[in-house]
Parts: C-alpha cells; sequence; structure tokens
C-alpha cells in the first residue's frame, strides 16, 4: 500500500481535518522530549472514538504499516519518535474522565488525561493519584503506563504499575482486552503489569483505572546539608536501613545546588557538597516522630545544616530548587544530556565517587540531582554542542555511567523507559536467553511487528554486532524471532 | 518414550533414590492442598542441583512429556496436580537461604525455602517478610511465586507479586533467565510480574529474591463486633475510605465466631452477627491516632461490641480464634468447601446477603471468614459427603457464588489461583480475546504446551462446550493455540 492509498484508507475512517500529511501539520509530531532524534512519519492520524482506532490498527495490521502512539509526547527516551514509513497515532483527543469512584479509591480515565489532571479531578474528595513524574503536568496517563513512569514520591508509593488497577488495551488485531478490575488481585497471567512499560510496543492503550489515594494529613520536610557527597549517600541507605520510608528522598550535588540557587533562590547552603531533601508524609503524630528518628539517623553521618520546613510555603520553596533544577543546570551549560540509570542504593557513595572520575577524566562536568533513595541516578552531563566531539564525548561518559549502573547490579533506566536511546544498553543489560524471551512475547502479541518498530528491545544481530551479546555455542538463539 | 525409557533416562541424570516409580513412593505427591484431585503421576523426581532441572526440563522437552512442578503441596487449587503421563518435579530439596542483604532489604532463597523460615532467619536483623498466608509453616516461596500468594496483611503490603525483586527461572527449552534485580524498575517487558501467579505454566522458578520490610514498632488489634452483619461489611468499606490502611482487616459471621469459640476459645462475643478484627501497625504514636480515628469511624455503624488488645498475649488471644476458623469450622461439619473469590469492597453488603439467600435456598450452611479488607472472600460451604448429592449441591452453589463476584466486577479468585478447580469459571471471567491473548502467551514460553498442561487457563473449546464462550462471528479466534 503506498502512501496515497494509506492516506485515502485513513480518510474512510477519519475525517479528513484528523489525517494529516503535510510535513508543516505533522511538524509538532516529529519528536517527543528526546529532541536529538526526530524524524516524520509518514501520516499522523487524531482520532477520537475507539472504534477509529480499532480501524486504524486493522488497517496497518493488514497492510504490515508500522504505528507508533503517541501522548503528550514528553517521553525522554524517544519511544514515541514515529517511524518514517509507518502512522503516527495521536491520542491526544482521548481526555476524558470516564468515571470517579471514591467508595472503590479509584478513577477510570482515557489515556490522553494529563497525570495532574486526575489529582485535581479528584482533590475535592480528598483523594490524589500517587505516581508524580516531573513533567506531570503535561505528561498523560497512557504514556505514563506504556513507560511505568515514577516520580519523586514512587519511593514511598510505587511506580505507575503498583498505582493502576485496569487497562482496556487494543490489540494489533484491533480486538479490544479488559484486563483487571477494581479488586485487589487477578487470574490469568499479569497482563496488567506486563502492557506496562511495554513502550507501545505490544497494543494501545484506550482506558486506564487508577488507583487513588486519600491526601495525607500533614507534609513537611527536612533539608540536610553535607560538606561531602558521600556522608549524603551514606545516609541516604541509613535512612531506609533504619525503617523510615520517606515519601520522597533527593539528593542535589554542589553543582546542581549552585545552579538552582542562582535560578530560583530556594535559599540552599551554597558551601556543602550535597542536600538531601527529605519529605515525610502521615498523620500528625506519625510525621512528629519520624522526623524526630530521622533527625537521629542523620546526625550519625553528621551534616553541616539541618533545616526543617516549619510551614507549606517554606515546603515548597524547599522543593522549589529541586523542581527547577533540570532548566537551572540547563542556564549553566549550552547543552546537557540527561541520564538516567538505577543502583542498589548502598552503591550511592562508591558509583557517586567513580561517576566525578570518569567526568574529570574526559573534561567534562556533571550535576547530580535524583532520586536517591530509589537509587534512581540523573547525572546531567554538561557539554557544548558547539565544541567539536563534545557531544559525541557526553555520549561516551553516559554509556560508561550506564555500564558502571549494569555492573553493580542496576539497570539502564530508572523510569525514562528505553526507546530508541538506550536501546544498544539493553545488550548490555540482558543476555541472549532473556532477550529471546522479550522476542517471543512480542511475537505473542504482535506478529508482524508493526507497533513501534525498533524500540526498546534490540534484536541480537545488533547486540552481537556491537560484540555485547552473550552468544551461546556459537549460535544465535530463535534466529527466525529475529524480524523484530 | 514409554515409561521405561523415561525412568532410565531420568536415572542417568540422578541417583536412583531420587527417581520415583512406585505407587507407594509417589503416594505421597498424588494431590496438593486441593485433596479431591488426585492421581499417580509416571515417575517422580526429587532433584537437588539446578544442572538436574535443567536437564530434566530439557529430557521432557525433547520428548513432549508432560512436567508439573511441585513445592510443599499446600496449594488449594490443584496447581500441583500430577499428570498421569508425566513427571513430577519436587523442588523441595532447594531449601537453602542463599543471601541475606540487610542494606538492600533483600533475601534471595530457593524455591523450597518455607515462607515463614525467611521472617525467623531476617528476625534478629529487626527484618521480616511480608505476605503470609495461612499456611505460611509449611509452604514454600516458589508455590507462593507460583500462585501469587495473599494472606492477612497483604491488604497494607501487598501481593507475593509486590514483594518480590527477582528471579531465576529455568525455561521450557531448559535455559536459565535472571529477570529483575536489587533495583526499582528494570526495561524491557515485565517478566517479573508475568511469571507470579503463572502457576507453573511458563517455567520453573529456581531463585527468589524477597524484599524485605523492618519490623514494625507496635502492633495492635481491635475487636468490633456488630449485631448485623450488612453493618459490618459497611464498616470495611468506611474504615478504607477513612485513608486508614490496616495491616489486616478481617470478618467472621456468627457461624465462624461460635466455631472459633467453641474450639479455642478466643473469648469472641457470642451474640454478634459479625465481628471485624482490624490490626494497625506502625511507629508508636502513629499506631494510638490509628486506633483512635478508627474508634470514630466504627462509631458511624455503631459496634455492639469493641475491644483494643492491650498486650500482645491478648493480641495474639485475638488472632488464634481467626487463624483456627478454618479447622474450627471443620469440626461443626463433616466437609466443607472452601471458596476464593473477590469483590470490589464496597459490594460486601450486597454480596453477604446474597450468599446468604443463596445458601437458604439450597438448604446448605455457609461460614464467613475472610480478608475483608481486601474483598476477598472465603465462604466455607458446609455439606457431608456422605449424603448423596450434597457434594454436587455444595459445588453448585460455589460456582454460584464465583458467578456473583464476576457480575459486581470481581474475580473469581483471590490468592488461591485458579489451577484445577475454577478452569471452567475462567470461561465466564474472561472472553475469546483475552483468553488467546493468554494462549497466545504461554506459546511465547512453553511452544510444545509441556509445562503443567490442563491448567490454570482453559482452552476455548472447553469454554465453548460449557456454552460461556463469546464467540466472535461464529468462529473460535486462533484456533491454531487450541493444543493448550
Amino acid at each position: 500500500m503506498d502512501k496515497k492509498a494509506l492516506i485515502a484508507a485513513l480518510r474512510e475512517i477519519l475525517p479528513a481535518s484528523q489525517v494529516l500529511d503535510s510535513t508543516e501539520a505533522q511538524r509538532p509530531f516529529e519528536c517527543d522530549g528526546l529532541s536529538a532524534y526526530h524524524r516524520l512519519p509518514l501520516v499522523t492520524v487524531l482520532p477520537e472514538q475507539q472504534e477509529q482506532v480499532q480501524a486504524i490498527v486493522r488497517l496497518c495490521h493488514q497492510n504490515r504499516i508500522p504505528l507508533v502512539a503517541r501522548g503528550a509526547g514528553t517521553g525522554l527516551s524517544g519511544g514515541a519518535l514515529p517511524d518514517e514509513n509507518g502512522v503516527l497515532l495521536s491520542l491526544a483527543k482521548f481526555n476524558r474522565i470516564v468515571d470517579i469512584d471514591p467508595d472503590n479509591l479509584c478513577a477510570t480515565v482515557e489515556p490522553g488525561v494529563r497525570n495532574l489532571a486526575i489529582s485535581e479531578a479528584v482533590a475535592d474528595k480528598g483523594l490524589y493519584y500517587a505516581p508524580d513524574p516531573s513533567s506531570q503536568i503535561a505528561c498523560s496517563i497512557g504514556g505514563n503506563v506504556a513507560e511505568n513512569a515514577g516520580g519523586v514520591h514512587c519511593l514511598k508509593y510505587g511506580l505507575t504499575v503498583h498505582n493502576i488497577m485496569a487497562l482496556k488495551v487494543i490489540t494489533t488485531d484491533g480486538e479490544l482486552l479488559t484486563i483487571g478490575g477494581k479488586t485487589y488481585d487477578s487470574p490469568g497471567y499479569d497482563l496488567l503489569a506486563l502492557m506496562t512499560g511495554s513502550e507501545g510496543l505490544l497494543g494501545i492503550i484506550m482506558e486506564v483505572t487508577v488507583k487513588l489515594l486519600p491526601q495525607p494529613e500533614r507534609k513537611q520536610v527536612i533539608l540536610a546539608a553535607f560538606d561531602d557527597i558521600g556522608k549524603a549517600a551514606t545516609a541516604v541507605g541509613d535512612i531506609i536501613a533504619a525503617g523510615i520510608i520517606p515519601a520522597g528522598l533527593e539528593m542535589m550535588d554542589r553543582l546542581a545546588i549552585q545552579a538552582a540557587e542562582d535560578f530560583c533562590h530556594p535559599g540552599y547552603p551554597l558551601d556543602a557538597e550535597a542536600i538531601l531533601l527529605c519529605e515525610i508524609d502521615g498523620n500528625n503524630e506519625e510525621v512528629s516522630e519520624r522526623i524526630m528518628q530521622l533527625r537521629q539517623v542523620l546526625d550519625r553521618t553528621g551534616p553541616m545544616h539541618f533545616a526543617t520546613a516549619e510551614t507549606e510555603a517554606q515546603r515548597q520553596q524547599f522543593w522549589a530548587g529541586r523542581k527547577a533544577a533540570f532548566p537551572a543546570v540547563g542556564r549553566i551549560s549550552p547543552d546537557y544530556y540527561c541520564m538516567d540509570g538505577t543502583i542498589p542504593r548502598r552503591h550511592l557513595p562508591q558509583i557517586l565517587k567513580r561517576i566525578a572520575e570518569l567526568a574529570a577524566g574526559c573534561g567534562l562536568n556533571v550535576a547530580n540531582v535524583f532520586h536517591a533513595g530509589d537509587g534512581n541516578l540523573h547525572p546531567l552531563i554538561l557539554y557544548d554542542a558547539n565544541q567539536p566531539g563534545e557531544l559525541e564525548q557526553a555520549e561516551q561518559l553516559g554509556a560508561e555511567i550506564l555500564e558502571l549502573c549494569i555492573a553493580v547490579g542496576g539497570t539502564i533506566t530508572g523510569e525514562h523507559g528505553v526507546g530508541i536511546e538506550k536501546i544498544d544498553q539493553m545488550c548490555s543489560q540482558f543476555a541472549a536467553a532473556e532477550l529471546s524471551q522479550f522476542h517471543a512475547l512480542k511475537n505473542a502479541f504482535d506478529p508482524a511487528g508493526i507497533l513501534n518498530p525498533g524500540k526498546a528491545v534490540p534484536s541480537l544481530h545488533r547486540c552481537a554486532e556491537l560484540g555485547a551479546m552473550h552468544v551461546h555455542h556459537g549460535q544465535l538463539p530463535h534466529p527466525e524471532l529475529e524480524r523484530f
């Protein structure tokens, strides 16, 4: 099927205004938050009814046309990067809140509903939706599910997968699956978890039932400043080991502190090598007691300063610097590359030291601002794209940092997904047996391989070419699955 | 391959003493906790090394011999029922605790380690493993993962799937997969969740890394007694809606209360129609405040009695009756049939009323003792197998109760799994599209269908014969997958 026939067929499904084929009209869809990669799809569609999506999926399936779903386009790993020979499916028009069910502490929403809009819609009932990616004002819940999004509060409340109860999903042949429900457990294989974080490779998410939580009675933030980044990192492990699970536990290093202070003046101590921001929530008495315990634990590593936000305004101010850290770092360097890896949290002191050594070795600066409590690192590698070779150096340093994460038993992504950005690192993360199982799974959902091709899971040959693949007995297993 | 050749081949992998083929030696393996179903396998093997298991799996795979894995055999849905033409693989000898890692709050154990043994092994570090099925003294962690086991404390701390971090799994062709790790999130499809609750159909679990939690500073239990079961059920929804997530929230009705009181004298009020047992854990101040809140919420529905266990001995006594409820009910009826269904908890009042009506309609008694907080019902249908027709009546009533669960948006199993017991109800729970996806998934892991055949997921033809299947356009989808 050529482009012309495809557009004609799509215009039988949708009004002409919802089928975009000009370069100009498609420009907003050429990339997501990983803007270093961009390309135009053959055609972009903006359906607004479930039956239209089913018809589009069937059309693509029958004609073996790549199909890439897109929510708000805020993803940071290129998961929504279009396929130049395929259809880009925007789900932005599916933005209705279908049902709010306070009795069962859940809400059902369409995939285009923004993350924060859910909490806003249930605020008058004293409820909220816990996962809070930095992009929560803009990002939509369908993308949150596709990427298994995290956020500051996921340390205590879990990732997206721990906060959803049911999904409606359109399969590659246009069937509508209902997965999960309003109960605690579900028989059969766990398709709910399997779809979550599958980065658009297994199906199109059409409806999400999210868990709602009662708003905590009280939230309090402490700021602890250290004269040594290793001490701050040690304190993180001590806090968790003491049985305190904060609502958020974030770390910033000297470079990030200074950038944030210059940008929005949150009152961070400029003489510190690192600060921890630790939020405790719960009922009144619980918070008071936990803050006291926290103080005792922190005293073991000896912070230079320790401050408790006594008012809500002060709490907001403490967080303002953390929330603005990425744009703040953007002001002190022409470009930066935001990494996302996870390590077992007890390795934080060594890993932060090693990252500093690696950065020094290649003459680049790295600012660290990250979810310390869950060991989810976000080193920001500063570089200048106008200096020849610096981008490549930054990418090389990023790759070394991810290898370091793997070496200590960690992973190459905490919350941003693999997408197109980290597909090569997947060859280091997994052996052939696991990758083969991934391909078999993909085959069980999308045998023609039309859904988001080229993302998230590398082919075994790609890994073999990179020299990173464990090859069994000189042979790649399951060569028949290599078409993905 | 005939039986003789199979046994000879197995004796090349294992010492003769670990290959059992006599009726007498295999008798202990002929059933699990669902003893109404029993049958002897062709041969039972008891390997003790991972390489032996890999060799056994490869042998079965190459010769298309059914293979059923078994842990402690405490399952209640017949998941470990042997195949009469196959090999029963006991994992009981894999009972080592491989590693305890208090810094990262986790432990790595072999599948035959008993659930309670994990908490015992880490108790001196102030830690424990949260999921606590009633059988926790006997059941093993491999089976817990295979069935996604629950327990009293899963309301607050989650099911097995929420409390494990990594698995080692042997695939149907003998490969060893490493899934997950000691970090918060993992790239690629969520194989960890997919394996959990897959009832032995996707692979053999060889190692489990479980999350450990710090022991709470304080636990307190309240007992609230009601003159009406509907009031107790309403109170359950009120407690959760008030933002209180108890560590456990259990309900017992009059028949269960009386049976328990007669059996072990926990001091339950015999004039009550229902009691709630509600455990709160946490730090000292937190527990005090929550108990106060709980009291206020309960006052709305008006309990007849309200008692707080003031000592640890009294707490244990309050729980003793609940824990002994099943054997206690066993004393007042020659036989009983333990059901396991889940509903959205706000439907509890209507569903309990309807169960009583259905029971009255067929002249059987039902005792209710269950995890009320997560809407996980355990109606115990009392009958006498020696009275002609009573077993069939009990099974019929059980099926009606499960249909009722489905009708209100619930599920046919809360924590016991589907196994062989509920395979027909899966036809009511799911439409053809979901079942087809399950079969495709099975095919991605076990294309020959040798792992635990005939369990957990019914064939579409079985459902069609039961008249329960939604058939699309007069055709069953994916007839090529029907061999499972």
